[in-house]
């Protein structure tokens, strides 16, 4: 296995850890920690279509997360890639504050820096993906 | 539900069938069905990372699919979004020239113009993510 070779396999490593993180931090409710795995120059899209959140709004947004009770389970194996972007497939469940709890089938797709940070996260879910949890 | 929201509801079934006829083409070995879904400007990128694929190199793509008996097997719902993008979760088995025959976990997101053509699809599949089938 050549030097790229190596690098890109401990990139593959690195992305699915930071994924793995993602559920894990978000099922213990840790918002900081949940910050912690982006980029300070981070963009979330989610869901791609409605305004990217960016700043001071993604701690507001791991906070709102935390306080809805979401609950991530990932329902396939995570997918790498050749470059530096990997995707989680899961559903996900939460109670919004108008209530009832809510289920999605979601898909967040995620670019990484070197550091392993993320930098930009967009997921897929649309109106016939959510229904009563 | 106003006309904006038909028309997202709508842009899901849209794109949510051509994802479907993606597979099923891929299936059923109609290389030529595979090119009619995608726009004449359309970018591969197949795995994220790799040279991407536009004009008559697309044509030459899918026949290679035929020809490597590739058969696609969703493994959750496909996801839309709240704008022109959906993803597909799937398995992947072909055998290539060199053999034997290899099973990849992959996933495709494509972008869709008006028409319900896919203007662009990447896929995300790493060196963690291929085994022999």
């Amino acid at each position: 296995m050549d030097h790229a070779d190596q690098a890109l396999k401990r990139r593959q490593t690195m992305m699915k850890a930071a994924l793995q993180a993602y559920v894990d931090r978000t099922n213990a409710g840790d918002a900081e920690g949940l910050v912690a795995l982006f980029a300070p120059d981070a963009v979330i899209e989610d869901p791609i279509g409605t305004p990217a959140k960016t700043g001071k709004e993604i701690p507001v947004w791991f906070a709102d997360s935390v306080a809805f009770d979401t609950w991530i389970t990932p329902v396939v194996p995570a997918r790498g890639s050749h470059a530096h972007e990997a995707a989680l497939v899961f559903d996900v469940e939460f109670t919004p504050p108008e209530g009832p709890r809510l289920r999605i089938r979601s898909l967040d797709v995620c670019t990484f820096d070197d550091a392993g940070l993320i930098t930009h996260l967009k997921a897929y879910w649309g109106p016939d993906d959510i229904e009563p949890a």
